[in-house]
């Protein structure tokens, strides 16, 4: 099975392609998608509707994987996030994908061991399980790796 | 010049047509986009984004004209409605048409005169100044217009 993993953002959206076969992981792409500063938000919104769908639809993931989202202590962050992270689930909706949303805080408790990991620990895990330790991956694709990967985790076994 | 305007949410979405033209206001159309309840998040904002998009596309606006949002009392239906808001700009970017957004308070306060009137008072409101007293318009649609209505008088005349 191969499932596409996204950190969502209006500034900068990561994504990560992992393929699940024979018992192995592997990192099949990954990147950041940064809309340019110049941009409205609406063309922002746009510019990452348009990348999403042709990511999607050229690599027929069996699943989307995404955070979920809360207010928490940064209510207009989490708004703000909420923008593109409903033009992605549209992306994925368009391309009929189901998507499947995951606590940020299990993501990194079920990778590292702990809720409160730090970003660059959550990387070093995610290219430890892909073997690709010595890959250069910023930190936003690595935590949309980590997405993918911790729902290839939860799927029961006979479906992966 | 022709304005829309939308009142954004994952349940109903609210959109209203606006024409302002040689110094009147008419209204064009409304309606509420109700996604069945049975699609889950991505399929219903996907739902959202093809018919805004068609919308926009057919009636080649010169803006499109949306609340603002904020965390206030109820963060998590700031949250869910960004979903939907994010959407819908998308979908202004797809057409490359502006977006203009107003603070629902003050919208209120340009149309009915204090910025915590009722829903059927901007209504009333509304549709008075679209000498459509007895269209039957539901209340999304009627925040939608009266969106539309607030970007057409907040435009300087030689623009409009």
């Amino acid at each position: 099975m191969r499932v596409i993993g996204f950190d969502p953002g209006t500034a900068a959206t990561g994504y990560g392609i992992v393929l699940f076969d024979s018992g192995r992981l592997c990192l099949e792409g990954f990147g950041v998608w940064r809309p340019p500063a110049s941009l409205s938000l609406s063309e922002r919104l746009e510019f990452l509707l348009t990348r999403a769908h042709e990511l999607i639809a050229q690599r027929c993931p069996a699943a989307v994987s995404i955070e979920t989202v809360f207010a928490g202590r940064n209510a207009a962050s989490a708004i703000k996030l909420s923008h593109a992270r409903g033009v992605l689930l549209a992306a994925a909706g368009q391309c009929r994908v189901p998507v499947f949303e995951y606590e940020p805080r299990l993501v990194k408790k079920a990778l590292v061991g702990y809720g409160n990991a730090e970003k660059n620990q959550v990387r070093s895990m995610v290219l430890s399980l892909l073997s690709r330790q010595r890959a250069r991956v910023p930190l936003d694709a690595a935590d949309a790796l980590a997405l993918a990967v911790c729902h290839v985790h939860a799927c029961p076994t006979g479906t992966r």
